[in-house]
């Protein structure tokens, strides 16, 4: 047996509720303009130190050692799919973003509205970065084309010079297995979409009638004249928390990205919240409604992309101010943790372990008192692949039955 | 998808610099006899000190928990190649590490030369412990013996009593599951080699004819008028280092057993230093042809078998000395471990998992400021499988790609 069928084998249901709260990219190290102290380290966290004080804590490696995830492995490891076998495409996060449902066979690509020349080289791959509501225009204009070749086109916009296509066939079968249009620099040709297998010849030759049809229809427009496709893929076949964990989830989180990783997994999509407080009230607002609540807070990568080590501080002590509303309306098992580090001396996704606290009445508590990387190294829960925190959540929360005689 | 696969896709190549410094057998346990302290601990590194507090430390496990590994195993799994799969016999070993190049399709032999009396009993395994002198001259009258039923026989002396032979076959396939003629005790005759297997079989007749041509051209010799044969092998199928990484390496070792593992691997066999200090400089001579460097420091392991605390201590305490030459030429990544632990007073290699450092610009620093058993039991890294450390050394020399969106 491995660990998901012992863990199938001894789920049970409660009415518990458990918290995730993913401070995204909130690992980092030790920094030298900040007297060596890292982030977590040097924010002063008076509600989270009390916490870690009650709570044990330990490391996770996202994917594996070295491995530095994307957003897409670093979630759905937190929420114990392994990220090594599992990929889910550019095309689809972003189209799951949107609140847009995929049928199981659809293909979705995402797309740049970008500018070419009469030579129909790109001259900008992003269309001067044209604002939302020129993207809603253009759509609008795109949605002309209904179907080609028995497949429906289904347009929808995104932010800025983004949007979506998905592509829904009736009868025949379509593939994913498409090359991104998009030559990925400026100064060339757009690239003719070919399929690497028979469903996929076949999407791409209707890709490239609604790219033609496409730029026909954008000539006039400027800059936006034309546009490039990207990250063909198609829904993975992937268990619900309900079906894997029994638990009614739901997810609390600003950024479309995140919103189509916990709608991919089967959880409701709670209001978008604006602030880092509004994150922790609709939790409370809601409760009594759901058995586990992913917490998503952006602010932490943000600040470590741009390597701002002040603004990444803020964050995690904007979290830390909120904090209490949880406190006061305190759920069985509560997490507190990152999806990967992004370490502002690098301004990038690192590959670095990512802290880790868990606090229930049966967490047990070790001798941290402060939540940062190094403590972490000598917590209660070692280091271990964030594909087992799950079990470790469902296991506080009780709602995992002894495996064995 | 395994961790090797991602690691496939994710390697990209820069131009970097990676040293590995195997301090071989270093790891050790607390030793009443000094105070309760390990060698490591015991010993006087102010330059390690130093290099430790900007660095993060764990431990690795060689093979599995409890596994007490070879220099072979040892090896390979700190280069990446899981030792659970990958098995380089003796003969390879000791044919490689003689500089001699191995066909694919080669057997080869490590062999000693022996005494037996006129019952055909062997009365000393060693011959005595003959000089390499003595081995050369007894090879070249086995040397008279060029090719027997098509195998061509291949003999060159190793270090006092011991030699190697490659056997090389023309046309007809021949198989490396052959039994040693080494009974491995005195008192007994020599054992008649068998195949396990056609072309093994094959081959076994072969060697027992050449041992009989051997021991009737070594019959007025004295004492070495015999000789055994082990460890028959052919070259396991690895990938170099350059095809598993895109890393031109090179390897700077004394002994013939690590030069052999490493000439496997591919890695360039760089001039043999006689002194510690002789191995960093040789780095520094080098520097700027390879990507990445293999050092082996051997007095360690030696020390931790002969149970000499003091010599071990010397050991590090001379490594230290040297250090300074490796850190005014500073690579970018610099990683400090053992090959497995070898406790002075078990005087033979262990299972005890090895001490383990890091140190580039992205490794981070963790609360260690010495490097030793017990402060790496709560740094940075945690506690982790050996071949999974050259991940960690690429990721820290920026030499892998971000893994999914």
């Amino acid at each position: 047996m491995n660990h998901d069928q012992i863990l199938s084998e001894v789920i049970r249901s409660n009415n518990s509720t458990i918290v995730l709260i993913v401070l995204d990219g909130v690992g980092d190290i030790r920094n030298k303009d900040y007297n060596y102290k890292t982030p977590l380290e040097y924010a002063k966290t008076p509600n989270l130190d009390k916490l870690t004080a009650e709570s044990v804590v330990g490391r996770i490696y996202p994917v594996s050692y070295g491995i530095t995830p994307g957003s897409g492995p670093g979630h759905v490891g937190l929420f114990g799919y392994d990220p090594m076998d599992i990929t889910i495409g550019r095309g689809v996060l972003e189209t799951v973003g949107l609140g847009l449902e995929l049928k199981d066979k659809d293909v979705a690509a995402r797309c740049n509205f970008a500018t070419i020349n009469d030579q129909g080289i790109i001259t900008d791959r992003r269309a001067g970065r044209i604002p939302t509501e020129k993207t809603v225009e253009l759509c609008n204009i795109l949605r002309t084309v209904k179907e080609i070749d028995g497949v429906e086109i289904i347009i929808e916009p995104g932010k800025g010079h983004r949007f979506v296509v998905i592509f829904r066939s009736k009868d025949k079968e379509i593939g994913s297995s498409i090359n991104d249009t998009d030559p990925q620099s400026e100064g060339k040709s757009p690239l003719v979409a070919k399929g690497q297998n028979k469903p996929s010849e076949f999407l791409a030759s209707v890709v490239n009638k609604f790219v033609k049809q496409g730029l026909d229809l954008l000539k006039n427009e400027s800059p936006a004249n034309s546009f490039l496709t990207r990250g063909f893929s198609s829904k993975p076949d992937l268990l619900s928390m309900r079906e894997k964990y029994s638990l009614e989830s739901a997810a609390i989180a600003t950024y479309p990205m995140y919103r189509g990783i916990a709608s991919l997994l089967g959880m409701k999509l709670l209001p978008a919240p604006t602030s880092i407080k509004g994150l922790f009230e609709t939790y409370v607002q809601n409760r009594q409604k759901y058995d586990f609540f992913f917490i998503h807070v952006k602010g932490t990568d943000q600040a470590g992309e741009d390597g701002d080590f002040e603004a990444k501080v803020d964050c995690i002590e904007k979290v830390d101010k909120a904090l209490p509303i949880l406190l006061e309306n305190r759920p069985d098992v509560i997490a507190i943790t990152g999806d990967h580090s992004s370490p502002c001396g690098m301004r990038t996704h690192s590959f670095h372990p990512v802290p880790l606290l868990i606090n229930s009445s049966f967490s047990g508590r070790d001798d941290a008192t402060r939540f940062h990387e190094n403590a972490c190294n000598n917590g209660g829960l070692g280091f271990f692949q964030s594909k087992y925190l799950m079990s470790l959540l469902l296991a506080n929360a009780k709602r995992l039955n002894k495996f064995g005689a």
